[in-house]
């Protein structure tokens, strides 16, 4: 080893100790007689220190010609320091160098290597090596390998096996697009990268293997948005012989280990939510119940009072901000503006003020009297001192700007701590969901979800209202992992197939190995898959994702840094049977 | 759950316990008033029993109707066996039945379900699913899962972290045809998938992470032989700061580690043989150490004898086959036979029997005197009864014909015994290989491999004479992992850049990324990467590392349970930007 020592790791004990110490240099400071540098690497930082006094010449001359980020290795003893500094680990000490070696010179970085970076978003993509320097991004990553560990350890401890299933697998068009792979063997073929194991996952439950998981990359051809990435990592499991609940409980269980583990944080039991509870008190699937601020539905209070926007609305429906009924009328209406904007797309927000005196004050004063108001106040639960905010319109629309609201309510009221962990299982979700555009069914989760079997006998007359043993675990509003109970008989998959348009000969082509590995034994079985990526930051406390993969892509999919996908040779593109065939963009 | 115990975990202490159990149906035997059923799950086999003048008559009628593979799940009493089985650890115990439900039918599978199998290999590839139920099969996967997870446990306790290198990288024509996916969003433009991550694992060390692991996926799109896969999985490390011998350290500790844990073996420190060493006594740079059978160069003793095929050859050379004097006629006809397959490619064997009696016969008898012989023997170190195996020719093809000649003297004397695990390192590789066809040298490790510093003085006049400090990890003649110190200096990568052959413009377009990254303090680095299926095959003690892979492909690449790589839709093709383009064979 060219140390004998990290950065991290001496301590006042170690004083006198003859070390090597390897790393870059973090920071220089020149003081005329006496010169400190910080070494730095994985592990922390090390100061050193010369004295042009007692120092060698040469030494001090090696010294001064450094810069940030060289890599050098250096000998020397330990010393206490005169001035301690208790921010770090190796505060107490410092070396005393006697023979200093650069390893590697180093230009100057295009950004600061520190926690706080000057460096733009593009420009620390594209030296995401560099990047990957900072403390901050590489204890991202730390975090990561740790939650991989501790999944691995509850996972084998609960007797799931590991089992690589393959990257080169089939296209199927259900779904999101795939990316696919040329073959040079199969002329005119290709392989396709999978958006999950689901398939074969299901096969080894077929297979006996009873309880399946793996840390799995995916891949989606999709257009990005800022949080998503084309390869993304999946906590993928199936058990057989289960029901719903087993499988709640089992990954209930490693989401409150890895909690435990991690961050030292035990969470209570996980309450569980029906969907249409959800959307009916949320309106959304992944509620954030860090706050309450649930719906109230005001139509029987708040219809033939005469205002025609009420009237007209197929619901109406609002939210109590407890203690804001002093908000200004700026503030009112930047809440106003804030819904109509089109991503919100309410077109307009009542608002009730519930004073202090118990008097009230709204927008909608001409058509509702101190009464009217009184008794919306009552439904809601509003106290002296609240606000209401009430939405109008349509039903599934009013409910999704809502929930914006609530959600902006939830972020300006300081509600909404990172530091708060409130996880919950959405249950009960439905199997299928009409496409007004393409006019057919699509499956809410996938083809391959059970309906509940109290509801099979609705799915020839009305498949909508179909539930399935399908749930979603919610942590502070983000969908961390999501599964089902799968269907293991040929004949519903068939169905299945049949109510989503496929043909049975497009079902056989796609699925037929699945379709016939249920006629030979297939045991009940079901699972759960969790977004790692997403997991991740939220365990760093982060919305991106991004900051938790080391060698991520931009927002078109593009890898910066080795600047790829990029043009490949005339030959590979022969020896693949494919040609280029520009697409004319109108 | 659908269970209270799974078929392996029942014991006599269970008796009288009322429990339910699910599980395949391996076996029934009805003899007449009473019916045995064997059912099994991946922990075991549990028996059982049904008495027809006890039982009910619905009940006993339900078992007539069962098949081999049916998925049931029965509810009854542990009972101690009159007839105890002491081959399965269930085998004091059976189930009095009393209620009994098919959860799933079974066609009857394709091939015997049992150990031993009537099922060909392609039938067993089509139908995979059923493949994994046989228990030999299902043990591998089990003991790649073991493997997996303490590999990863060493390797976090020994403080490396697993890091997810990316999956859609750029294709370099270096080494190995890639798999490329073309770009949707870039038009024209391809990723490529990894043929190892070994351009990020460098750029992980020049960010500092010191210990980097990860067991990933890796790619080549190569001509298949019997023992490859165009998805393979490595066990991928990186350290900084680091000598060779370090490295050796910590990777011989892992493989130490897994012997220990797995197979309870303690394996003693690995020897380190010289790439020059291993070629000369071994003609192969992976020897099978558990026998010896050196080589030995006879040159001096056997030119200049009159024999004209000795007297051509650049090389002498044989090995002392142990106590087969007395090999007949046959025999020695079957080994010369035997080398003189295209394969091996020797043109001829010259085979010395050392009598018991201390006189020598041989083949050339009218070239060399019994005291040319004895000086043989000497030379060689054969004792009487021993048979002296020689050929001779160019030097290089001589050695490797040989090698196969003392691979299969080996195992014909029963000195390769899959019960014996003999590991050591092979170390000092030469950097560069010189290609006759293309008249340049080939990176024999990559074009990453650092020259030895003492060396690089020669790199300008006689490249080939370099060496690197690159390592192969060999065990049982099988080359496990490899590895080497890496250049981490830029001018350095130029000139090897340059050495093969790439231009400066190539190197920059190809590798610039690290070589800019190697100007920004770039750390001494090396590492090492294990091929995890056939770590996995050489723990299971086959031969195939099919036989490990969950889900293989068979020797054209091809998915024949999932018939993968298929034709894509063309709509799929055009928003590709791609056509197909037929090639036409000659």
């Amino acid at each position: 080893m060219l140390r004998t020592h990290t950065c991290g790791e001496l301590r006042i004990e170690n004083k006198d100790a003859q070390v090597s110490l390897c790393g870059w240099v973090q920071r220089i400071r020149d003081k005329g007689g006496m010169i400190w540098l910080d070494l730095r690497d994985r592990y922390g930082i090390t100061q050193l220190s010369f004295d042009e006094s007692r120092d060698d010449a040469a030494l001090i001359e090696q010294v001064r010609q450094l810069g940030r980020e060289f890599v050098i290795q250096v000998q020397g003893v330990v010393m206490e320091r005169y001035a301690k500094n208790d921010k770090i680990p190796t505060g107490a000490i410092e070396i005393k160098v006697d023979q200093l070696t650069v390893l590697n010179s180093a230009k100057l970085p295009p950004f600061l290597i520190e926690d706080e970076t000057d460096g733009g978003d593009e420009l620390r993509m594209k030296y995401r090596y560099l990047d990957l320097r900072r403390a901050p991004v590489r204890n991202n990553l730390m975090l990561r390998h740790r939650l991989m560990q501790a999944t691995r350890r509850y996972m084998d401890h609960q007797g799931f096996l590991e089992v690589e299933t393959p990257v080169l697998i089939k296209s199927t068009p259900e779904g999101a697009r795939d990316f696919v792979v040329p073959s040079r063997v199969h002329e005119g073929e290709f392989y396709a990268l999978p958006q999950s194991p689901q398939t074969f996952k299901q096969l080894l439950m077929v297979s006996g293997f009873d309880k399946y998981f793996q840390i799995v990359k995916c891949f989606r051809d999709e257009d990005l948005r800022a949080d998503r990435q084309p390869e993304f990592t999946q906590i993928d499991c199936e058990m057989s012989f289960v029901e719903q609940e087993d499988i709640l409980n089992t990954f209930e269980g490693l989401v409150k280990y890895l909690f435990k583990e991690i961050k030292g944080i035990e969470l209570p039991d996980f309450p569980r939510m029906t969907y249409a509870d959800a959307m009916k008190n949320y309106g959304c699937d992944k509620p954030d119940t860090r706050f309450g601020m649930a719906f109230k539905e005001l139509n029987h209070l708040a219809q033939n009072k005469g205002f025609q926007v009420f009237d007209d609305a197929a619901l109406v429906v609002g939210i109590v901000a407890e203690g804001c009924a002093e908000y200004t009328r700026k503030q009112i209406d930047a809440l106003t503006d804030y819904v109509r904007r089109p991503q919100v797309g309410a077109k307009g927000l009542v608002w009730v003020k519930y004073n202090a005196d118990g008097s009230f004050k709204s927008g909608v004063d001409k058509f509702f009297s101190q009464d009217d108001l009184k008794a919306f106040a009552d439904h809601m639960g509003a106290k002296p001192g609240d606000l209401m905010l009430i939405l109008a319109g349509d039903e599934n629309k009013t409910r999704s700007a809502l929930n914006e609201l609530r959600l902006k309510m939830g972020t300006d009221l300081g509600l909404r701590n990172k530091d708060d962990y409130q996880a919950l299982w959405v249950i009960d979700f439905p199997l299928l969901e009409w496409d007004e555009d393409t006019q057919r069914y699509y499956a809410m989760h996938h083809p391959f979800t059970a309906p509940k079997p109290e509801h099979v006998s609705y799915l020839k007359e009305n498949p909508g209202s179909v539930n399935a043993n399908a749930y979603d675990m919610v942590i502070n509003g983000v969908e961390v992992g999501g599964g089902s109970i799968r269907i293991h008989d040929r004949e519903m998959q068939r169905r299945m197939f049949e109510i989503l348009g496929f043909s049975d000969e497009e079902a056989k082509e796609q699925f037929g190995f699945l379709m016939d590995a249920f006629e030979y034994g297939a045991p009940p079985h079901g699972g759960v898959a969790f977004g790692f990526d997403r997991l991740c930051s939220l365990f760093g406390g982060s919305d991106s994702i991004r900051d938790f993969i080391a060698f991520p892509k931009n927002n078109a999919g593009r890898d910066v840094m080795i600047d790829s996908p990029s043009a490949i040779a005339d030959e590979q593109l022969k020896e693949l049977h494919i040609k280029i065939a520009p697409t004319t963009k109108s």
